[in-house]
Order: structure tokens, then sequence, then C-alpha cells
């Protein structure tokens, strides 16, 4: 054997001690607090072009260790000047993705303990309390009581959907494994581009693109408002019934992406019922899923319960804190009522993960509720936003919100040179130049993100395809100010526009 | 239309101000600098049974705001008393999860900012920092140039293998559509579970157990000190080619979680092409995928370079320092040679996220690297771990966990009553009781953890399938002397469960 260092006094590396972490920490904690004060005064987007801050950066990592200094000096100088700010006030494009300081204390004290929660045994308290605040949210959103203790948190909406399909699936090869390869997922056209990209994974598509007849994936169209077509889903489930194959799951949406849109669930499983049950003269087996990853939080209050209605009749629904209920990304909830075709499609146990409480099947083991191993103690986060606000502080905080894009869609609609594009969906407007090209109304967004005090985003109109600016309210730091000066801004531009030289 | 409340005077909910959060901030701070220093004193793993947390806690959420020192108490009484202390000096089972002071303090600065990177234009700092540190580590781990800018990180290991996979079929369908279909998974059955688990999702394997012959997913057998048996590769490749199927991938592994073992890439890749060559008359052109996620890191010391040797000749390959390089969880590293294979399994583009920048062509838009749309600003804290310690300091943290190892296996080699499973790999040790049944083993294990001082896990040894009992110092805050202490409490339990009645 060669000869061995002392293990007792191989270099030690330079560790901080508690009490350094403590003034790091402490100075961190103020840069952040400093961030919130003052990210009002930065552009919302960065103007820098690509490449700027890959440059700027060394091209190799120090040897030695490099001061705190020098560190925050980069962070102010280099990296949040070229960050597009997504809690800037002035930030309605996408949908939000709102942190909170509560969120925020979350993450402080998921980061510190880090413990991985794969298991039950490897931190009991962190699966505990992921199903008691899921639990809870199930209550506040007045969710059926199938889904009590069968929540668990993903990192976002995609894996949300994507393992409601590998559940699907699973459940549907446990009836007819032949029947299972070749059954299709429907979605409409207006749904996440997740639903898609789910297939991709799991390996219903080849392709974006891989759908329609003799294919495993098929986009129901849209009425004008974005929501699925009844009559064409029936045509789909009926030529689907004609090729001999089956519907695995249908991915609905509560609130789409583009226009904030809602299928409505319970046709939907009757359409999926009845022509099953003509078809085969037995009960539809399939999927449902319901995807409310940002319109499901205002079902917190009793006068938007509604939003979720399609929980009723659904298998599977995810609903996203991260994005409008102050609780910082990632946190998407996902609640299932058939939990065991979820472990089964997702559970593997190896030799070294295995003990005795999981044996014994008592308790929650979260890993086989989603796609990684490992995860983080996001619960935290969830629990402490919920007690600081209380539910009356989150209702306040998405009602009014409803009510400034209740305000911006009224300004749109007296307004000469605007229109809707659809109605109002809660904090959700979509609008464009009346009797405009889609270059008059790109330039117009050009224009209005010029400003650098507000970023808005656009989507295709579901009835026409054409060219729309969506307006979303959702960021913690936004007041009815922001909202009132937006709406300058965003007149001002829009009046400039339509005096400016036609489409060319 | 219905009369509207006056917008701008809404009910605001109670949201914290920057100075308000700067003060909890620091409290929460300094929660975590005082776990730090106490953590050592509590038992590394909770004593309650299975829904003590869950009956604790109320069973509905609060209606109005909660005092942050109702939140601390119940932190400290409740959460804190009840988690698995992966941070605790005493935890030396599975592979760690080591927080640092510098990756906290990235995931406090993350946090606050909390921007969603999925698209360049979304944050360009947070790519193209990414980008950069990513080479940062290829540079520091050595690994081909190949990868250069196509380093990326995901949450885990498991999201990592799965992307290998779904990139390795978008490419063997652009070569060979019907071909792609049938194409098989080659792994050794001492590959981590995480790679059946992507077969799974990605609908190559229908559950744990499918596999062999006329499936898509091989188990190779490995020789005794758990690498991949040479032999029985050429025997299946030569199977998996009689039944006119081809090689999809290989998951080769450098550091087994059983027993930190590593396969010889560069001898699998022979294999295949050999047999390719000779039944094709044309190069093999399927995946191989190195999983390094405990063991790669070490790769950072000059003399351990060779744990990444298969690199070399890897499509791609994962790393995490989310284990072993101090950075809080969740933190794995990716490369692919062939970036177009990944994101054209993964890219999908709806109208509402495209931008110029994209529709360019000219940035990188992580979203079309991962499973998910969103993601978080994790490069920050790999940022912070390299900077604040310096590559020296990182190498010197690989360094004495490895003489730690070293040294306890000494111990293990020269106590009558214990021997080694295997060859001590890096910080990994593998050991039993001499002359001893599976059942003494377990309670062996028993007995050490029921100090409560420390925490071993266990594996089934690769050569016999014995009870093994694993060691791997990799806490941020073990020191010499918590692993001479283990030692002392492992002896003793040794000595005790040898005396002790044999086997019933």
């Amino acid at each position: 054997m060669h000869e061995q260092a002392d293990p007792a006094t191989t270099p030690t590396p330079n560790h901080m001690t508690p009490d350094e972490f403590r003034a790091e920490g402490h100075r961190m904690v103020d840069a952040i607090a400093d961030y919130m004060r003052t990210v009002e005064s930065m552009p919302v987007t960065p103007a820098e072009p690509p490449g700027s801050v890959l440059d700027a950066l060394p091209d190799r990592a120090p040897e030695n260790p490099e001061p705190w200094d020098d560190i925050h000096r980069d962070l102010d100088r280099l990296i949040v000047p070229n960050l597009t700010h997504w809690q800037h006030p002035g930030f309605f494009a996408y949908f939000s993705c709102n942190a909170s300081g509560p969120g925020i204390l979350g993450e402080i004290a998921s980061a510190g303990l880090n413990v991985n929660g794969m298991l039950w045994s490897t931190s009991p308290a962190a699966t505990e309390l992921e199903t008691r605040v899921l639990d809870w949210c199930r209550d506040a959103f007045d969710l059926p009581e199938a889904f009590t203790g069968n929540g668990v948190i993903q990192g976002t909406a995609s894996e949300a959907t994507l393992i409601a399909l590998l559940a699907a699936r699973h459940r549907a090869r446990s009836a007819d494994p032949h029947a299972a390869e070749r059954a299709v997922l429907l979605t409409s056209t207006q749904a996440h581009s997740s639903v898609i990209k789910a297939a991709m994974i799991a390996g219903l598509a080849e392709s974006p693109d891989h759908h329609g007849p003799d294919t495993r994936v098929r986009l129901i169209a849209t009425d004008p408002d974005g929501s699925m077509d009844r009559d064409d889903l029936a045509r789909t489930v009926a030529a689907v019934h004609a090729e001999g194959r089956e519907v695995l799951m249908v991915s609905a949406t509560a609130g789409t992406t583009g226009t904030g849109a809602t299928d409505d669930a319970e046709a939907i499983r009757e359409t999926l019922e009845r022509a099953h049950e003509s078809e085969h003269g037995a009960p539809w087996r399939g999927w449902l899923h319901l995807d409310a990853a940002w319109l499901g939080v205002a079902a917190i209050c009793p006068e938007h319960r509604t939003v979720l209605a399609g929980a009723r009749v659904a298998d599977s629904l995810c609903v996203n804190p991260h994005k409008w209920l102050l609780t910082n990304f990632d946190c998407d909830l996902f609640w299932v009522r058939d939990r065991d075709a979820l472990t089964n499609a997702l559970s593997i146990t190896p030799e070294y993960l295995r003990n005795q409480q999981s044996d014994a099947g008592t308790v929650i083991d979260y890993r086989d509720w989603q796609i990684p191993l490992g995860r983080r103690f996001r619960a935290l986060k969830l629990w402490f936003v919920i007690r600081h606000y209380g539910l009356e502080g989150l209702r306040a905080h998405i009602r009014r919100h409803i009510a400034w894009a209740e305000w911006f869609a009224e300004q749109i609609t007296t307004d000469p040179t605007l229109e809707l594009v659809c109605p109002r969906r809660a904090a959700l407007v979509c609008f464009r130049l009346v009797n405009a090209t889609d270059e008059q109304n790109k330039s117009l967004l050009t224009r209005i993100n010029a400003s650098g005090e507000i970023f808005l985003s656009h989507t295709a109109a579901p009835g026409d395809g054409r060219h729309a600016i969506r307006f979303v309210p959702g960021a913690t730091s936004t007041e009815f100010r922001h909202v009132a000066r937006a709406w300058e801004i965003i007149r001002e531009a829009a009046h400039k526009t339509a005096a400016g030289p036609a489409n060319r």
C-alpha cells in the first residue's frame, strides 16, 4: 500500500464558518432587498446583443478563492443589468413568475437545510408537510375530496402533463396492452406546447408536427374564443375509433396561454363517454388531465371557483403557484385521482433505496410521483406563503389583478384605435390595433416594449391566427399606478402607430 | 357592464416591504447559521413514526396572516427535528447532497431575482452565465473540446439520462425511422435505477422488469467488481443484432451507486463498433451516455482525471455538483456532443414564445435542452461556489474525502471482524462482517444507525448480491474527527454484532 498523507491534516477547503455565512447571508439579503426597491428604475428587458455577458466573463475558472466584494460587483454590473426583470412592476408579458418575501424566505430555508426528500425516510417532514399543504390547497380550491392526500409538488406544468400521460398509459396498458400502444392523445390547438412535448418525450409523437390521422396525437380545433370545439372533438373521436384506436388521454386546459380560454372539461368527458359507449358498449377508461397552470389559482376566490370546475371530471390536474400565487419558481401543484396508476408508471426500487417504511407501504415516497429521483424541499416556500398571507391575503392578490385587467380592458374598448381580440379572461387581456395588419401590430408591440418601462408579449389569436398583444398583470411589485402608466404608454404608442405609414 | 370597484383602491395583500424582507431575511439567515452550528448535536435521522408531522399540522390553511414568530417556532419544533439531516457531519449514507455557504448564497440570489431563463431573451445573463460556467467546468474536468459551448444544467442525473435517450432516439430516427422504433438501450445491472426509469418514461420499457430478449432494454452482467462485463456485452450485442435490432444507446457508468465501479467506456464503444462493423459493414451510429453523477467531480483533481476518461468516447455525460461539489441541490451538469440531436428532440415553438433572437438562431434557448419549459437561474450558485473556493479549494474538498475513505478502508482491512466487499473507490467504502449472514449485516447497520450519531446505507454487492454496508464521506461539515468517531461506532457495533447470537 502506498504511503498515505495523514488524513487528519489534509488541507482544508475554505468553507464558510456559520458566522461568515451569517455575515455574507445578511449582505445577500440586503442586495435582494435593494433589488426589490430599485428594480422599478431599471429597464424591464436588457438591450445588449447576444454574447455580451459571455464575452465579459473570464475564459477559465479561478484557481484560487475570490473575495465576495468582487462577486457582488460582477453581480451588480454584469448579471443584473442583463436580466429580463420578471419581478419588475412593468412586467406584463407571458404569465408572471412571481416571487414574494415569504417565498424567498422559503427558498433560503430550503437551501440551508438542503435535504433530499426522495423517500419518506430521507426526510419525513419534507414529505408530510408537502402532503398537508397540498391538502390545504385542495380545500382552498374546493377540489373534489377524491384528491385528498393525492397531491404532490412538481417543478413545472410540463412535468405534470408528462406524468399524467405516463399514468394514463400505464392504466391503459393494464387494461389492454395492445390497444394502449396505439391509443391517442387529444388536446386542442390552443393547448400549451408542453402537451405535444410530453407526447414527444413519452414516444407518442416523433416531432412537433407529428399529429393528425394515423398518428397518436390529434389536435382539436377551437371555437373563435380559444376553447376546444366540441363538434370537432366528437368528429375526431369518431375518426380515432374508426381507425380502431382508443383515446388514451385528453389534456384539457383551464386558461390557455394564448388568450386564457377554458375548455369545458365536463362536456369533453361526456363526449368521450358517449362515443366510447356507443362504439364499445362500455365506459371510457381513458384519462382526462386538466392543465390549469396559470388560471387555476384563481379558484382560491369563491367567486372564481368555477375556473376549476373541470376538476370534478378530471383524473389529474395541475396549478402553478409559481405563476400567480406568490410562490417562487419552481412550484407546480399536481393532483391525481388514481395514485396507483401514477406510482406504478414511475416506480423502480433498487436495493440501495429500500427501507423499512417503504417496504411496509405505509408512507409516500414522492420519487415515485415525479420524473427525477432527488427532490428539493419545495413545500416550505408554499407553507410560508400561505401562512404569511393567509388565504384572504392570497385572494386579495388575485382579486386586484383581475380588477386591474378589467379596468385595462375597458380602456381598450373605449379607445377608437384599439380593440379586444377576445373577452378579458381573469387577468389576461388580448388586444390589437383596429383595422391594422399584423406588421402594424408587431410594430406597436416593439414600440411599447422600447419604452423600457413595461414589457408585453404576443400570441396568435385563436380565431383568425392574427397577431395579438397580451397584457397580464401578475408581478408582486405591480400596483395600480403601474397599470395606469402602462395604459398611457400603450395608448400613446397605439396612436403613433395608427397614425404612421400604412402596411408596407 | 356590471359596476366595478375602483381598481386603484382594491384591498392590498400584506406584501413584505423591502425593509420587512430585509429583517426577516436576516432572521432566516441567522436560523440557517444556527442550524449549521447545531446540526451536529441532533440525531442524523428522526425517530417519529409516519404521520407524526402530518397529524401535528392544522387540517386547513389559515384564513388570515400568521406571525413569523409562529412560523419559526413550527420550523424549529416540528420540521427540523423530523428531517434526515443531509448536512450533518455524521451523514455517510447514499451519496451526499452537500450544501455550502456560497451555494446557499446562490440560491438566495436566484430566489430574489426569480427570473425564468427558458429563452435567451427571457434573461440573457442567465443563459450566458450558464454557458460560461459549464465551459469552466469542461476545462476543469479536462473534457474533450467538442463539449465546449454544449453544456447545460439539469435538475438531476435522472433527467440527464432521459434527455440523452431522447436525443439518441431522435438521431436514430433521422437515419432509419423503422430501425429506431425497435432499437435497444443497453446498461449494466449495476447502473442507476434512473436508466430504466428513463426507458419507462420514453416508452421503451413498460415496467422495471420489462427487459431481456425481445424487449428494448437489456441489462449487461457485471464483473464481480461491479463494472460492465465486456464478454456479456459482446454476447448481448450479438443477440440484439440476431433479432434484427440495433443498439440505440449504451448508458455507461463512472462510479456506480452501489459500489462506485466504473465501466470501461472506451472498451464499450470498441465492442459496439466492432460488432456493428462486422454485422453491417458500417460504423455504429448509436449513442454512448456516461453517467458520472457522483464520481465525475473528482476529475477536477489532475490525479483523478481518469474517472472521466470515458468522456473521450461519449456522446453525452453528466456530473452532479449537488452531490459532492458543494453546490446546493439541484445542479446536474450535462454535456452533449451533437447539440442538434438534443434540441431537435425537444424543441417546439408556439407563437407566444417566438422572438427575434431565437428566430435568428444566434442564441441558446435552454428550454430546448431539458424536459420542462421554465427554468430557475441555477448557474448563479455554481458560479458562486467556484469563485468562493477556487478550483484549488474544490480539489482540497475532494482530496480529503478520498484520504478519509482510504484511512477508513484501512481500518476495515485491519479489523478481524470486518472485510471490504470490494476495493474502495474514491470516497466510497463497502464493507460487511466476516463470515456473517445478510441478517447479521442488516443487524449491524441497524445498530450503527441506532447511535443517532451517524447514518450509513446499504447495497447488494455486485458479485454475490449479498448485503453490503456503504460508507461515503461527502457532507460539507464533516471533519476527520467525525470519520474517526464513525469508525469507533462501527467497530464497536461490529464487535457486538459478531459476538451476538448467530443467524436465527
